[in-house]
Formats: structure tokens, C-alpha cells, sequence
């Protein structure tokens, strides 16, 4: 496989986005190409020490789409972004898959309107992994949508129990609806609707799940509205490291403190393990024509390492094309376009929103 | 204040609540009514061992509404049920405030049905207390409506004013609006009309807010959709609560493990009451014409004795009063009544929903 790298896109880049590049291609067989301002990826190469291995390669893309800016116009105006050329050179077949820690929004509009949209697919939705005890769930859409129809959540389910199963490994993944309660009367107009088709689709659906069955792993996939999916990852985030930072400072007291501790430190590296989402390395955005993975804008080299990895397993099991095979064969759950203008692009790094008709070209 | 208590509601009914009402009327010059099985209740106080205070007095209501039940049927069917005959009390002016620990569903609906809403506002809304580092939060509705208009949202974030003042004293306390980004033009359609809504109201709305930034305290009050309220408490406690049983199984491990915890007691206490969301007691029903306070299935004596004070203070307040009087000085903020079923009665707790037409009696 050959992975197209977006190395200016997050908090660390280019240094651990070039860092996590070496380290995957040192270890692995695929490509990378490294898209960014050749200058800097060289001197972050020589800085790192470990060398340039053959199947590292650069492509110049001088220009960086800051998080503060529109994704759409930043993506018309600077035809030279790193996440711009990168995407492109998916879309021109000169790589299998695209992988970016830069401003989400960019990330998933440089997919829509520079890969498109797989046929019959209204709305492409991005998904987290949120970890437990028991293994990864994948909660979409968490942002690239608001407003989502049922045929909409419908869409998400088949898509990311596609990606579950093949890329994921998970057997026969549970569908769940993120839901206020367990019966299928509950919820709002789109939860009841949404229950409705899901119940009736030939997916394996397990019915509505509510946040705390979430966390209990009731379900491998879980489907919901954008706007509810992006307050749950970002609570899900504040409210864990605001428990964890608590904990340091409420522990670290007192005399003893130290030395127990240090005693605790075997316990502790296994919750540190627990917790440990970045292994899943990042999410890809699931309903467009390539394969773009979009991951933490504070990602680090080990992190950036796994979203290559997870890039490379994705286009290997060829998730958009199996996508594309699923729409052709339940032309009833393909979504009717909805009128005005598609949402794609609320950012879920809090960076400006996208809104722009569907099919639109930048 | 004369405050009912639906002695027969709640997981732990009727023993912790006999005994946490026991308990406040002991410490408090308030009148208690417990409203219940009176043979039971009388148990419990002999078993109890603490006498009946003077202003501990019994109402006979021997039918109980179970978790499962649904809220408006029972009501209708259980002429005798607990939480009807206490909320009762209070329309006839017997009672200044109900509390009840029993079916959330059925709490609100014997509110919304047996004591009115308060004319100029639609939807009465449930908040909820989230514990912060510097104070609570209230978020509301987490489960009263779904599918709540902009001009729901405007008059929760009113409610919520004027009790996180009145009640918790919290001076001019900070209006947010839950959502999924900064900027003005971020979120859902609902999300955008009423923020529009909210800021041009005379209230004091420092803007979105989102789901980590929450966690902050960024804002006293946060406004959002039931559906979203809702998922975001669910999340909240079971997050909560799954991080603290991994810590325990994570941290026991070893051999030098319960030596080091033991010494580390202090701060593992400091934690526990950093995250006591008990002292909160309840949260009370706004919008309804009297205050009827909802408090944890789960509650225990300690939480039962907060809510009757919570219930005290709101009523010492005069919370419907101070809203109606809102409803009237802002005309142009009064609902417009939205045609449909009305949503009220999801229940916190699970239980079944509660879908009505507006201003229907049991």
C-alpha cells in the first residue's frame, strides 16, 4: 500500500507526523509519502537521526491550512495545502489511502470535494473509537453531520459495521441506536424513525443503547445524529482527563504520597493501558471515494504510526469500494438527497464549519 | 415549609427515605409528611430507633407506581399512588413542595398533571446538577422533552437562572448553550436559532458552550434538547462510575497494593468528595406550578435529607412564583404551543415515556 501522509496537518507538526512516518515505514512494508514543505520534512528527518528509509518518499506541498480557517475556502484558495495534495494524490491513484492530524473540517472537505462521494451515499459520516474494558466502539457520525435523516443513521450503520468487521476485526459487529431509553417508542422524531429502519434493514441491529450501556459495550457500532455523537466524544475526553488530572492532584498530598505512589505505579500503567485510545489511531471518513483517515490534532509519533497502520488495513480491505457494493445492493436505503446544504464539516477539533451544497467542487 | 414525601418511591423506599426524612426533621424546623403505606412507614421509624419527631407527620397512600409502569396510566389508575397523593398535597395547598425518589416519569407526570404548568411556558424542564472542581453545573432539560424549539431552549435557560441563583446562590450565573462549537454559525438547526434567540434576550448568555469546555464551568446554566441532556448525564455517571471500578480492579493488583491504597486513603476521600453529587439532593421540575423535586433512584437516607432541603429552599424561594413573574414581564418570550403530543414524561431512570396532548388531565 501507498500511504499519502499529510506531514504540516496537527498540534506536533511536521516533527512527529515525519517521526511517525519513518518509525511505520522502518517497520513495515507499505510506502509513505510524505506531503508537506520538503525543506522542513528533511531537516526533521536529519534532526530524528534514524535516516530516510527507500520507501519514504516527499511530495512539496509548501502551503498549511491553519485550524482557525474556513476548511472550504482555505481548500479553494491555497491549491498547493499539504492536506489538499495529499487527498489528491488518492484521487489520482498515486496513493491508496490519505492520512492527516490537521484541522478535521479540512481534512474531511479536501475528501468530499476532491475524492467525492460514493454513488447512492448522501451524507459521508466520521466515527471515534471510545475505549472499554472489552474492546472499541465505534460511535458515528461525531461530527461531519447535523441534522441527519433515519436513512442517514441507517447509512452510518452499514458503513461502519463494514469498517468494524474488516478493518477492526470484530465478527459480525452489534449495531446499537444511541438512544434515551430501551424501548422503540422512546426518543426524539429521529430516534424513532431511525429505530424503525434499522429494525427493518438486514443489518444486525441490537436496538437502542444509551450512553451508559455504551460504556458497557452493549453494542460494537452506534449510530447517531453528528451533533449528539460530537458532545459525546468531547464529554467522553473532558470528562476523563479532567477525572484522571483530579486524581494527580488529590493522590499526589501528603507525606507518604510519593512512595505509594510509586508502589501503585504496575496499577496505574494498566489503566494508563485501558484508556489508551491512541492505538486506534484514527478515524477514517466513511462514504467517500478513497480512503482518508483523520486523526487527533495532538497526535504524536506513536499515534500517527497507528493511523498509517490503520490507513494501510483500510485500503487493503478496500472499505470504500465494499461500501459502494453495499448501496448497489439496497437501492432502498439509499438516502434521498436532501435539499439545501449538506452540513459536512462541523470540525471536531472546534474549527470553523463547513456548509456548502452537495456535490459542490472546490 | 411543610414538604411531602413520597415515602414509597425510590429503590430503597420506604426505609431510606423514612429514615432521611427522620433525619431533616430532627436537624430543621420544617413539617415533613410522609405519604405512603402508614404500617410500613411505622416500621420503619420503630426499626429505626429514633422516635418520630413531632413534625413527622403520615398521609395514607398505600398504592405504589412501579419503574416499569407507564407514568400516566399508573396515575390515572392509581387514585392512591404515593407520588399522586403528595403531589396533591401541594396543588390543595397542604404541602409546599413534593419530593420523590420513585419513577422519574411518574414524578413529572403527576407535576405536569396534577399541579399545572405556569401559564407562558410550554415545556417544563428537568435539570440536572453535573459536579465540577468549582461548583456545579446545571444542564438542562436532560429529559423532560424532545424535540424542544428555540424558544423551549430560551425559557430552560430562564428556569435555570433563576433557580441556580435563588436556590444554589450562585450570583448572575452564566447561560450557555450546549453545542458543538464556538462560533455563532456552529450546530444543528436548533442549536443555531437559539443561540440567535438567546442572545438577543435579557438574560446573561456568555455563548456555546461545548461538552468539555462544560467540564470547565464555563457556564452555570447550559441549555440543550432532552434528547441531548439526557445521553450527556447517562455519560456522565457511567463514565464516572466505570472509571472509578477500573481504578479499584486496576489499583488492587499486587501485593504491596492494599498497603500503598491504605496510605493514600486521604486523597482517594478528598476524590470522593470532589465527585459527591449527593449533596445536589434533587432537581426540581421548572415550569410546573409548585415545586416537586426529583431525586435519585438510587438515594439513600444522607441524598433524601439534601432533597427535602433542596425542596425547602425552592419553595422558601417561591421558584414559581419568581418564573411566572418572568413569563409575564418577557411576553414575547412565551412559547408559542407546539401542536403535537407533547414529549414530557421521558424518564431519567428508564422507565416508559410519557407522550400526552398539552394541558390533558388524569
Amino acid at each position: 500500500m501507498r500511504i499519502a501522509v499529510d506531514a504540516m496537518g496537527g498540534d506536533h507538526a511536521p516533527r512527529e507526523v515525519v517521526r511517525g512516518a519513518i518509525n511505520y515505514a522502518a517497520a513495515n512494508a507499505d510506502e509513505v509519502i510524505l506531503v508537506g514543505d520538503v525543506p522542513r520534512m528533511e531537516r526533521e528527518i536529519a534532526d530524528y537521526g534514524r535516516g530516510r528509509p527507500a520507501s519514504v518518499t516527499f511530495v512539496d506541498a509548501p502551503e498549511v491550512i491553519e485550524m482557525g480557517e474556513h476548511p472550504a475556502a482555505a481548500l479553494r484558495s491555497k491549491r498547493r495545502a499539504s492536506v489538499r495534495v495529499a487527498t489528491d494524490l488518492v484521487r489520482d491513484g498515486a496513493a491508496d489511502a490519505v492520512v492527516s492530524a490537521g484541522s478535521t473540517g479540512a481534512t474531511m472537505a479536501a475528501a468530499v470535494f476532491r475524492l467525492g462521494r460514493i454513488e447512492g451515499i448522501d451524507r459521508p459520516a466520521l466515527p471515534a473509537h471510545m475505549v472499554t474494558a472489552t474492546g472499541p466502539i465505534m460511535l458515528l457520525d461525531v461530527g461531519a453531520n447535523v441534522d441527519s435523516t433515519a436513512e442517514n443513521l441507517v447509512q452510518f450503520a452499514a458503513m461502519g459495521a463494514i469498517f468494524a468487521e474488516r478493518v477492526l476485526h470484530v465478527p459480525a459487529p452489534r449495531i446499537g441506536l444511541l438512544n434515551i431509553g430501551e424501548e422503540i417508542e422512546k426518543g426524539d422524531a429521529l430516534a424513532r424513525a431511525a429505530h424503525e429502519l434499522l429494525a427493518s434493514a438486514d443489518l444486525n441491529f441490537v436496538g437502542n443503547v444509551e450512553a451508559h450501556e455504551m460504556i458497557a459495550h452493549r453494542a460494537d457500532v452506534v449510530v447517531c445524529d453528528g451533533f449528539v455523537g460530537n458532545v459525546v466524544i468531547k464529554l467522553f475526553e473532558g470528562l476523563t482527563s479532567y477525572i484522571f488530572r483530579s486524581l494527580r492532584a488529590d493522590l499526589q498530598q501528603g507525606p507518604v504520597a510519593p512512595l505509594a505512589l510509586l508502589a501503585l505505579k504496575p496499577g496505574f500503567e494498566r489503566i494508563r493501558q485501558r484508556f489508551d485510545y491512541e492505538r486506534y489511531g484514527g478515524a477514517p471518513l466513511l462514504g467517500v471515494r478513497g480512503v482518508s483517515i483523520v486523526t487527533h490534532g495532538r497526535a504524536k509519533a506513536r499515534m500517527m504510526e497507528h493511523a498509517i497502520r490503520v490507513a494501510s488495513e483500510a485500503a487493503a480491505a478496500r472499505i470504500p469500494d465494499v461500501i459502494a457494493e453495499w448501496t448497489r445492493s439496497h437501492p432502498a436505503l439509499r438516502a434521498t438527497p436532501v435539499p439545501g446544504p449538506a452540513s459536512l464539516g462541523v470540525d471536531v477539533d472546534g474549527a470553523s464549519t463547513l456548509a456548502t451544497g452537495p456535490g459542490a467542487d472546490v
